[in-house]
């Protein structure tokens, strides 16, 4: 039994202030919350409407009704699992091997799948300006999956800690180098700005070299999303340097 | 003045089956209506509550209130301009150059980032499965902004014409061989899957070769989103045969 304040203390969890504030976030869904209890994140409160739908052996759940679920729940459609975890302390940052760093990325879409592709290509840090969406937005999350808990997401501001680090900087830029010419060193940081604006001026000026997508064809696109452009980054990365 | 049927009819483009029957959709916001102005794409209707916002010289728009805006609009903060658009006729299957095939992509961001990646990548014909989520749903038409006029996009069952194809036809596949050793042909069809189920088991019969993104480091995640792969093996494919 869930009691009222209750579930309107998980429900205010939607938004980041009380996100920030507790330091707890929401995970919705069996193939999400599964995945995060299988990581190192700390499970407040799990509930769902069905057990048999947790992993075998898992016992510190509440079962609830319906309608309580739809009380707590961010979706319009809730997904008989609903948990609550830990926001883990965030990690100092390391300066080594590659870093992805995300200067004013707004949309949870994009920040979700690059969280993935870093998972995937294994970059173990990632930078967030502090005006990048937060990575507990439930949003982030449902494109994350799992990925969340294996990569180490810092928020700070960018240009003085670039600034500070010994490793050449990259920066996604429309008039840099072609990114198929690039000889990538064994570690550095690249930089992705901001869906429409790109790289902010301030971190501008700490950039080693602009690397670019060349276009193909007679595309009049502005250019690549964010994240796919990433994923581009990343595979260009990954291939020569491994 | 818009007459309360139109608006009717105008809100009923949102699904799929009156766009068909009608061979009209539906396109909103600034941004995408004037890149779409820019294409071949016929205009049916052009509604706007600022007709300042419209391309500088083009006058065959209405004036709405924000009311009636509403009352047309799929969204639920309808963004100044809206336009109807017929659909055009998709053109005959030309299996020549690189082609993509998509075997059940239901997500509207996926199908929608798919289409940007190919006008830029310079693949000019995009092959759906019936059952891949409409290409003029709006959500993709978000996504893809003004390439949807760029790529020849064909719904069609794949496997026949996949089978009668003497292109080379590459799938994309967890257990493929990895896509960093591959010799790309100059010209060939490469599947992507179902975000969920892959490739089905009757395309997956036509494949030649199946074709995978390794895994960097100790991630667990189970594979890369579809938008994200297929944006690392359009940039394999076109960094080697261009």
């Amino acid at each position: 039994m869930v009691g009222k304040s209750q579930l309107k203390f998980i429900k205010s969890l939607q938004l980041k202030k009380y996100r920030k504030a507790n330091g707890l976030f929401v995970a919705e869904g069996v193939k999400l919350v599964n995945e995060l209890l299988e990581t190192e994140l700390e499970p407040e409160g799990v509930y769902t409407t069905q057990p048999e739908l947790l992993p075998p052996g898992f016992s510190s759940f509440e079962i609830i009704g319906k309608s309580d679920l739809k009380r707590m729940s961010g979706l319009k459609t809730p997904n008989k699992v609903l948990a609550v975890f830990r926001i883990p302390k965030a990690p100092e940052a390391v300066m080594e091997e590659w870093t992805i760093a995300l200067d004013g990325v707004k949309d949870p879409g994009n920040l979700g799948t690059i969280i993935r592709l870093c998972d995937w290509f294994g970059v173990r840090q990632l930078l967030c300006s502090e005006d990048t969406v937060d990575c507990y937005n439930p949003k982030v999350l449902q494109a994350t999956m799992g990925s969340i808990a294996r990569v180490n997401i810092i928020y700070t501001p960018l240009e003085p800690l670039l600034k500070s680090s010994a490793l050449p900087i990259y920066g996604a830029d429309m008039q840099g180098e072609n990114v198929y010419g690039i000889n990538w060193p064994s570690s550095g940081i690249l930089v992705m700005g901001n869906e429409a604006h790109g790289i902010s001026d301030e971190v501008r000026g700490v950039l080693e070299k602009k690397v670019s997508i060349p276009q193909f064809g007679n595309s009049t696109t502005e250019s690549l999303n964010v994240a796919t452009a990433t994923a581009v980054f990343l595979s260009e990365l990954r291939r020569r340097v491994s």
